[in-house]
């Protein structure tokens, strides 16, 4: 089977239909109508096998991770997704690989109405990379450089859990757990926020998706917006099952502040507007996390025991966790 | 170095302008505004290290001909390229690598006046995937559906060069050749043939560029247009370098044939237009190589030595050099 027979067959077949899109699959480009209404939000990412995940794992939940990551890239600057294109290196063809593969591809696909319009498929080390296409009102997509001092810092959701995954899932006792099937879904399938677009539109004065560790992905949002960055150590959500889960808090807050691959957002909201937003929050029946407050100057800084204020340093946790052991 | 650092210092430095791109480098997303009466084209292509390239290669070459063969993808669909996102995996950061690497890149962009709007670094095995985006007046963007019965086959230029440097550039006789600097050329720095793009956007009804080598794109034409191709196999402009490196004509008009990496495009124009179609050439200064026609039926025929049509099988040429060997 050929590549070109290996498209056809596995990926143009439910290749779905978008306003947007003129035409997909099956020419050297794919064709979009864009409304000059509209900004079109544009990012890529590559997940390498034995890197970003097990080449064990199952074809369905490697294809619905990678959409859901370049998904959460979207979501993070307040993005409609809509089109994706895909690029797929395999080793070889693989017929049960590929069928999976497409099936996790599209159901996650589907579930956020994108649309597959093209890619390319090559031989070579497993890895996948994915460009998505997003939109948004002009001028209305949330950049990481926007924040100002005072605005209010905010987490989307819980923490943790996917980097406790990565870490735990196969051990004895996390197997036999009941909270086996959430930990395993927030590592292979987790949610992007594409929920919070419209309220990050509305209120965000910046906005990142966690995909490297809250910390890490916080200083981007610093560095950009020229500014430091207060974290409430207390504030921090943990995820609630790794409170069942792991036994030291102060090794589940090290999976919240440090673990990757949560896909919540971390934003900013001015704190004159935070009344508004959480009205606005509370009637999506949504809930998010204040976590801190950014000030003038550079870095991360958070109160160790003695109440004084001490930066977080490049290591992020690493750091903060010999001043409070 | 990490990841961040990384993209910040050789690809961030260098990242034009252009006034579809809102803002680049730097977001979880790019922002591009596409103007309404526009589409937007976009292409993708991997090289994969020891399949399409030598991991060996000066990253210079292999960056630069990774931009051009996403750059020609633009030029077959008569789609003016403006932005690209690269997504590049490298088995460790190394500076002169990467410095080497990101010059080529921007010498490619450049001379296209692409601007880099993107991407994502990662670690693992050598490959390079990047997203082209391109601009067309809409509904002016040229497909590979559009060949109707008695339209005529063109080539942009001379095939076989970039073939032949795959399988001979490293023999004794080419290595001290006057024709090495530009076998070189052909295979390392592909020039994609956008000064054919408001040709093709006045007169072809079809086109495609010949990565896969001639017979099998011409073959996607077909399938496409759901028609057959008349080949005139004495029309086919075989590189003139190739006549004399190349002691066979047949193994000569093989590499034309059926050698990827040539970059020029295969289209049609339809017969009517042919008189105006030459004359816009010759006022262009180009020169373009009529090799046949399209017809009721499917699939790819030529005449063999009895003056008898042979059909060219699924393997092309091997086909057509029984019928003619």
């Amino acid at each position: 089977m050929d590549e070109f027979e290996l498209i056809n067959s596995y990926f143009k077949a439910r290749a779905s239909k978008r306003p947007e899109v003129v035409y997909g699959i099956g020419d050297d480009c794919a064709c979009l109508h864009i409304p000059s209404e509209q900004d079109l939000l544009v990012s890529m990412d590559t997940l390498v096998a034995d890197v970003h995940f097990l080449s064990t794992w199952d074809p369905y939940d490697i294809a619905y991770k990678a959409v859901m990551v370049n998904i959460s890239d979207c979501a993070a600057m307040a993005a409609a997704p809509f089109a994706m294109m895909l690029a797929l290196t395999i080793p070889q063809p693989d017929e049960y690989w590929l069928a999976r593969f497409s099936e996790g591809l599209f159901d996650a696909l589907e579930l956020h109405h994108v649309a597959l319009i093209g890619g390319d498929t090559t031989r070579g080390p497993l890895s996948v990379t994915l460009t998505v296409h997003g939109l948004a009102p002009q001028g209305q997509a949330v950049r990481r450089n926007g924040a100002k001092p005072g605005d209010l810092i905010y987490v989307s959701g819980a923490l943790g859990l996917a980097a406790f995954g990565v870490n735990h899932l196969s051990a004895p006792d996390v197997l036999q757990s009941v909270h086996q099937p959430l930990i395993k879904k927030a590592l292979h399938h987790p949610t992007p926020r594409t929920d919070m677009i419209l309220l990050l539109r509305e209120y965000a004065s910046s906005a990142i998706d966690i995909s490297d560790g809250l910390l890490a992905d916080l200083n981007h949002l610093c560095q950009n917006s020229g500014l430091a960055a207060f974290i409430d150590m207390p504030s921090i959500p943990i995820h609630p099952i790794l409170q069942h889960v792991q036994s030291s808090r102060q090794q589940a807050l090290k999976f919240a502040l440090t673990g990757g691959d949560d896909y919540e957002l971390c934003f900013t909201i001015p704190s004159q507007q935070e009344e508004s937003f959480l009205n606005a929050m509370k009637s999506s029946h949504m809930r998010c996390y204040q976590i801190g407050q950014m000030r003038e100057g550079r870095g991360l800084y958070t109160l160790n025991n003695r109440r004084q204020y001490v930066q977080l340093g490049a290591c992020g946790y690493q750091h903060f966790g010999q001043e409070n052991d």
